[in-house]
């Protein structure tokens, strides 16, 4: 069975030990801003609700899945009355305004939260987690009357919300939305047109549910500037906010997929629903854009989760499975931890966790003070700096989260590929990971391309100041010197490596999709590295303040096995990436035929450098 | 729909163009070694059933599965039929020898084929590929009753076999063996205990499955030498060959798994079961490990068989998905195939896909020379080799067959993650493949442990002598100049590795459990590497000698591939290897000790240098 304890003393060692939470909270203007006593009493409460309510529905879900009955989607057995428990502890507006009845503390708590809530349980947590987004939406892009329609149900979890825009034809791409939007005569529009991998598209968990649909008014100009967003209720609401007819979406089928089965991903039709219009007519995808990080860097979160989730349980195993002598040892079969390659695997799923939980906190209250920043200043800056890290925080830590996963499975052995254990369903729930939200092709092109080459390498070399400031406060450690050198070298190069694509660029169409991909991974090497070197950092002035413990302790022998055997890797992405994309254009023709099949002539023939 | 082609060209280029297969069948003594016309046409023979027959009921068994009934496991649908014909078709004794009714054809033949029924359908191929196992130690350790009683109808697959090792409490470790073997006043053995995780345990295909118990007698030693291997069918064969009555074995329980849903894995319950020794007493271990080579490479294959069947599904795919504009195309959506980053996806899986077939027909043709050489000395050095490169195709092809099929379903975006397009499948069949036949971890330790320190690193050095010398080969064509240089530079680099992990070994036990991972796959990536530069090498050659054709030209292209953006890896691999064991050791105590849990206290400290 899948265990989970929430990390608390992790969160507030992330938090108040390295982020410096208290100060960054004195810095915004906005929101309720909680004591660290209270922070942490919503974290237990958090913790306790996901311990004795989303772990338990975890596996069970799995294996029972999502129904499509006649006019609904039916969600696994207890997820509906965990809703309930969780809607009514007022967790869905925690990080909501007042004003449409949310609690009303900051976007930085929020996340801390999602990800006790998701460690628990990915599949559930993504009922309520979409509704986020389409909040963001309604409260930023809505008209009064929308806000006031929509907020209120939104932000007290009895109605939950969707955003609807793949279609079978394009996923990534999205200016080949076909979606229709025709106005009607009543003044409303109507939407013809079906979308697929619809999250939480249809269930029973809540009495209604917003669409936010992305589709196209009959005057849009072709592509993606020709798309408009829409809200569509599943219930038309009454004027007195009471549910009135059922509009005309519905779910025509679920997805039976590798993982997440316990979460709906639907195929949504729309037979002339009735639509409001969200925003100004054709700018559609910038609205959605607006939130694109926060969406992100949720994403990313996920690797975080099954990460920690898998880690948790492997740890447990292998301190209880005997197997061989240990190096050193007596004679009997010891427990499996005690060998290194075990302690190898494990070391690397903590590392990955507890630096990835770092990075999105960090993040997390960048979101803060892009939204509430006191100074403009300091608003733009947190901003332009998100705009850098998300892509690298998705598409990187997602990656990671996924060979976290596949690590922990690993370290059961042929335990680990059964049901029993929980750590194939954490395996099959992670791979999503890499691909909803933007594949990391996808991240790592918005990185290399806009974020990099477009900005000139500036966000780059500010990032790089950022951190080295870090090296030079933690190499006043001794036992940190070595750790802090190694990235601080490191940083030369990767400017470098930067500023030279950045020029490489100009010359070559092919440089930049060659090497995105390579060149994300190896930023966000540097980045978890920085990670691990201000968590050792905080933790050694703990200890030489006499105040350490073993947490620690445990953070400078990671951040030890950080550089010492994953960090190597950027050496060679910076080989791959210096490699150019010759090898992907020489490979052009003749390697990627199907086999078998007549020459495909003219695409391939594109590749080339004409 | 997931589909396969046989790719025979590769299967001619490999054996013929690169391993000059007709000179090494020149080698044997003993097997029929077929001419280069006959072994295409039992090629193409096994491509046509796998395509028409196993092909089909692939993802069919997947969703179905195996049930457990009253008292025989049912497998999916179309099953039966398709093993019927399979063995109606003599396939079962393909390389069996004609004594028993075999046909007598090379074990490098019968690698091939498997590769072929392998890719259609792993979960249906594990069915009569437990057997072979099975037979090769009863040809060498059974008696001539029990051979004559048991091989005519294994090789004429009216009956299977397994291989029972794994107890509840041990897979790696079978020193924890329990499984009872008690002598009976008739001369026969009675068997007590449960096996766990027995593929093929019982099913529907066969009327008589054949297990190879290992057990312990009530004299034997304690730990691994006190184990011996009995035979225990699950029907009593009559003194005429019929069967008799039911014996003592039953299947208890069928593993939900993370995926090989369609084959059998058996909870296998033995009471009082009745049982023949197989060889001499309390050496049943030794006897396991002779074929150990053999079961390795087959398992090792496992990896190729993914990466060619997720590039075949992925690289159609790709040519048929429209979406963005390609770097110097014209402005619609192109076939997603044309963008950088999906080709390095697809190129890094038709690496792993065909250099790795080579490095499994390499193995092969080693097993028949250990086999069946002329001459003694050529035995002894195919013995030796064969030794050294098993670890490295088992564990290094396995991982990479995973890393392969995950790049497969990424390259089909959210479609990769639902299981119509049969590629989360193909990750989920795939994963299993690091964990049985012995972990990574466990073939790390044979490799580093027994076959380099324990030798003194000899073996290297003849792998590198030969490599070296194909170096020198290749760089005689200009276009290989570069990665001949590359592959002959990290050569030296390998064997100084070897010769220190070797010399170091000696001062602490640490070293090589601590490196024992990386340098595995270190040693791969090197192997690979010579496998793509002999590819390239009889490429370049027969375009030279104006023979070239588009397979020749698609080999040079991913020989290129490989050098750029695969084999830089192995620089990370050298950093983390040489970073020893102080990394895992730092953290012995602190970081790996169960979240809010009392400290473990002794098994922890173990592990620190005592």
């Amino acid at each position: 069975m899948i265990q989970y304890r929430c990390p608390l003393r992790d969160f507030e060692f992330a938090l108040y030990e390295v982020l410096g939470y208290e100060q960054h909270l004195a810095t915004l203007q906005g929101p309720v801003t909680p004591e660290r006593a209270d922070a942490r009493a919503i974290l237990e409460a958090a913790a306790a609700f996901a311990e004795k309510r989303l772990v338990p529905i975890n596996q069970s879900g799995d294996a029972e899945g999502c129904r499509l009955l006649d006019d609904h989607v039916q969600t696994p057995a207890g997820f509906r009355e965990a809703y309930a428990q969780y809607r009514d502890g007022g967790w869905t507006g925690l990080s909501r305004a007042p004003e449409w009845g949310g609690s009303g503390l900051p976007a930085s708590l929020g996340v801390a939260v999602t990800e006790v809530f998701a460690t628990a349980n990915w599949s559930w947590s993504m009922y309520p987690g979409l509704a986020s987004g389409a909040m963001d939406t309604l409260e930023a892009f809505g008209t009064a009357a929308q806000q006031a329609r929509y907020l209120p149900p939104l932000v007290s979890g009895q109605w939950t919300a969707t955003m609807c825009l793949t279609e079978p034809q394009c996923g990534s791409d999205l200016a080949q939305v076909r979606m229709q939007a025709t106005p009607d005569p009543a003044g409303h529009y109507r939407l013809n047109g079906s979308k697929i991998f619809i999250t939480a598209g249809d269930h029973d968990l809540a009495e209604n549910i917003v669409h936010i649909v992305l589709a196209r008014l009959p005057d849009g100009p072709a592509g993606t500037r020709g798309l408009s967003l829409f809200v569509v209720p599943k219930h038309l609401p009454n004027v007195d906010g009471s549910l009135g007819r059922r509009n005309g979406v519905r779910c025509g089928g679920l997805e039976e997929k590798m993982g997440l089965k316990a979460s709906a991903t639907c195929t949504l039709h729309f037979d002339d629903a009735e639509a409001e219009l969200l925003g100004e007519p054709h700018r559609g995808l910038e609205c959605m854009f607006v939130f694109m990080n926060a969406a992100r860097i949720g994403a990313g979160q996920q690797g975080v989760v099954h990460a920690e989730l898998g880690y948790q349980n492997a740890l447990a195993y292998t301190h209880e499975r005997l197997a061989m002598r240990a190096p050193g040892g007596n004679s009997g079969p010891a427990p499996i931890i005690l060998h290194a390659d075990v302690r190898r695997m494990l070391l690397l799923q903590r590392a990955i966790a507890e630096g990835g939980r770092l990075l999105v906190l960090e993040a997390a209250c960048l979101l803060d003070t892009a939204a509430f920043g006191r100074d403009e200043a300091r608003g733009t800056a947190a901003r332009d700096r998100l705009a850098f890290l998300t892509p690298i925080i998705k598409g990187f830590l997602t990656e990671l989260g996924i060979e976290a996963a596949d690590l922990a499975l690993q370290c059961l052995g042929g335990h680990g590929y059964i049901r029993e254990w929980g750590l194939e369903q954490n395996l099959r729930d992670a791979r999503i990971a890499t691909i909803y939200e933007g594949t990391t092709g996808i991240q790592a092109l918005d990185l290399l391309g806009r974020k990099v080459v477009r900005d000139g390498a500036q966000a780059v070399q500010r990032e790089a100041q950022t951190i080295a400031g870090s090296c030079e406060r933690a190499g006043r450690h001794p036992q940190l010197a070595d750790a802090a050198r190694t990235l601080r070298d490191e940083l030369f190069r990767w400017v470098a490596m930067s500023e030279s694509l950045v020029s490489d660029a100009g010359d070559d169409p092919l440089v930049v999709p060659a090497a995105a991909t390579d060149y994300l991974m190896y930023s966000g090497y540097l980045l978890l590295g920085h990670g691990w070197l201000r968590a050792a950092d905080a933790a050694a002035g703990a200890i030489a303040a006499g105040c350490g413990d073993v947490h620690h302790e445990s953070k400078l022998a990671t951040a030890t096995f950080y550089f010492a055997r994953i960090f190597p890797r950027v050496v060679a992405l910076r080989e791959m990436i210096g490699a150019g994309p010759e090898a992907l254009v020489a490979a052009a023709d003749p390697a990627l035929r199907p086999a078998e099949r007549e020459p495909s002539g003219p695409p391939i023939a594109a590749m080339s450098r004409a």
